[in-house]
């Protein structure tokens, strides 16, 4: 009786997970929440000072202000666009939806990193997409065999170049620069999602691979969620002049518009120039988070699992021995009021699988890091010796 | 290049006009605005309260406290349910399209009221709707004969018996009775879309359609807009308990969540048990504004048009002559800086069309109200005479 979709609309793993964390005696690196001392409070000042015309119906392309504010940003760091490319969105999940509408129907082939994006993952397939995964190893980076439009006759190809969630890969300039001369010989839509480029440890992130693009269509994304607030629901995307009005149109028929007042209070936070001197203010604690699970990670697993120090964004991803299962391992450890996200959740139908745990190192302290990462690794052994 | 419901998604024919009505000399019939003086601006000291939790992630569903007001609200109004069944909005706009992506597929048989709102027509055509329109007449109300699930096999049936979008008609007690029982022996899902029953200016509507029904299934929604203010963006549904986990699901495939500043803002109001005395306080003014249109339809039209005082909402639905076509009153009228929504927009494809015309009453004043029917007037006669 429901539409045929329905039978491919997925519960999101995280969100079971993330159920449980509620507790506040689970340790948990399942979500991929900022953390709560970094959330950008906004001066009263600043709300108290709302124009008049916030509280009517606004353009669903967003406040033009703020589309031109984005657009200067984006510029900045090499993504020449006009402000007429600009689409404000509830929250850059909602981008994913507006381009599974544009792009997708069911069995469109589209090419998808493997792991990539949960959330991602479920919004495309369930309007019915047949995913071409290419792996990307955190150790040797994208399999270059499997980058490509034409092999898979792919209309779309989805990527995270920076800081990927979950793996925490960032493809270097060169690597951009090959990819997206393998997308330009195609004639798909090159979709970059780049939540987590602010959040960067060691040094700036490369210009984004949509930049450079010479011929193939594209749509890029940020979000506001991770270096102001997730409450503010506030993201927005850029795209090739072709597709600026299908997209826009699409966001008229999903939600007419997006909220006004998180719009009025993003524009007012970047005119005044507080957003990089916010996010700079969080990398310290952001870094100093990273640098500790880094250390546990190495004092408590040794040599029995691999993992990569992310350059940026909030993830650890960890590859489990041999015979180890990530589903029982997160069973085991929720538990022991543990959570993890099972690497399984973030890869693809048809890619192969290995066993993976994705950890967040922004919301948990250092010393709750240390403890929840010494119960982890008891819990592998303990694994490891009953496969044995 | 696109998936194929691109060819569906047409332009919005109000967001085109009203991009014309922004211009200061144009006296806008067209839109469907809160008046501006009727817009809700939060107490300072509301948003300077604001608690800490709202800036990080939320739940799907929405804020619990927020989503208990609302089942409360709707349990006064004689919709019993429970806060489990209400699901927080970005708007209401965005529950057609939830709706949409849970019922509908290319070749879905839709019941929809001819005319009926606009935006909803969009929507469920996206998805691929196949239109069974059955007719309101202001007069006379709907066409029983069309209405019910199994002449049809229709899946969804979607209806605004409140003061609806653009006629302005209301069902009677009786009438939503019948429709109730008709729609109860068939299998498909009832969606009451009913944004403007605050907006009652001769007594309060009837008890909402979906609360006389016994097994089918049903939809409700309402919204923030018209009682508080657009640019909140914030609408809720609430679902028959077999319906909201799906909807849930993809509500967060969507946009993860609704803006919590919004949700928290509203909570307040109603909590504050202010919402109801600020819709109290502008129901004399859209009141007054309702009766200066109906003055100046009387004394410009005479008898050339036909048109009830609507009950309730914003609009005028207007029935012009034989021989008047609605999209050259609407250009003709553009050309002399008064913008109308020709009332072909409304109607289904597959619907017998006349000639209407919408008029919001809300958002001018009475004398620019008088004005622009009088400029109306003139073209009218004036095709007339070039038909005869």
């Amino acid at each position: 009786m429901f539409a045929e979709r329905i039978t491919r609309l997925t519960p999101s793993l995280v969100r079971e997970i993330l159920a449980v964390t509620q507790r506040p005696e689970v340790i948990s690196f399942a979500g991929g929440l900022p953390a709560e001392d970094a959330l950008f409070r906004p001066d009263p000042a600043l709300i108290q000072g709302i124009p008049d015309g916030v509280w009517q119906y606004g353009q669903s392309e967003g406040e033009w202000r703020l589309r031109e504010l984005v657009a200067a940003r984006a510029a900045a760091m090499g993504l020449a666009c006009s402000a007429e490319q600009v689409l404000i969105l509830n929250g850059s999940q909602q981008g994913i939806d507006l381009v599974a509408k544009l792009m997708v129907e069911p069995g469109t082939p589209v090419l998808v990193e493997a792991p990539a994006y949960l959330a991602a993952l479920q919004a495309f397939g369930l309007f019915g997409a047949e995913f071409q995964p290419f792996t990307v190893d955190p150790a040797t980076g994208p399999d270059w065999s499997g980058l490509g439009f034409a092999a898979h006759r792919a209309r779309l190809c989805y990527l995270t170049p920076t800081f990927q969630n979950p793996s925490g890969y960032c493809y270097s300039a060169a690597e951009r620069d090959r990819a997206a001369t393998l997308l330009d010989a195609g004639q798909g839509v090159v979709f970059e999602d780049d939540p987590y480029r602010d959040l960067a440890y060691d040094g700036a992130a490369p210009t984004p691979l949509v930049a450079r693009l010479d011929r193939a269509r594209w749509v890029y994304q940020g979000s506001f969620s991770k270096t102001l607030a997730p409450g503010l629901r506030l993201g927005y995307l850029i795209a090739h002049p072709e597709l600026v009005v299908p997209l826009t149109r699409l966001k008229q028929a999903a939600d007419l518009h997006s909220n006004r007042l998180s719009q009025h209070i993003v524009a007012s936070v970047l005119e005044a120039g507080v957003l990089d001197a916010h996010v700079a203010g969080n990398l310290p604690g952001y870094r100093a988070r990273r640098d500790a699970m880094a250390a546990s990670l190495a004092r408590h697993f040794g040599d029995t699992v691999r993992w990569a120090v992310p350059a940026g964004g909030l993830f650890f991803w960890v590859k489990l021995p041999q015979g180890v299962d990530s589903m029982a391992l997160m069973r085991a450890a929720l538990a022991e009021d543990v959570a993890v996200m099972p690497g399984v959740a973030f890869y693809p139908t048809g890619a192969q699988q290995e066993g993976w745990l994705r950890l967040n190192f922004s919301h948990a302290s250092a010393a709750r890091i240390d403890e929840g990462l010494a119960k982890l690794a008891a819990l592998v052994d303990l694994q490891l010796r009953q496969v044995a």
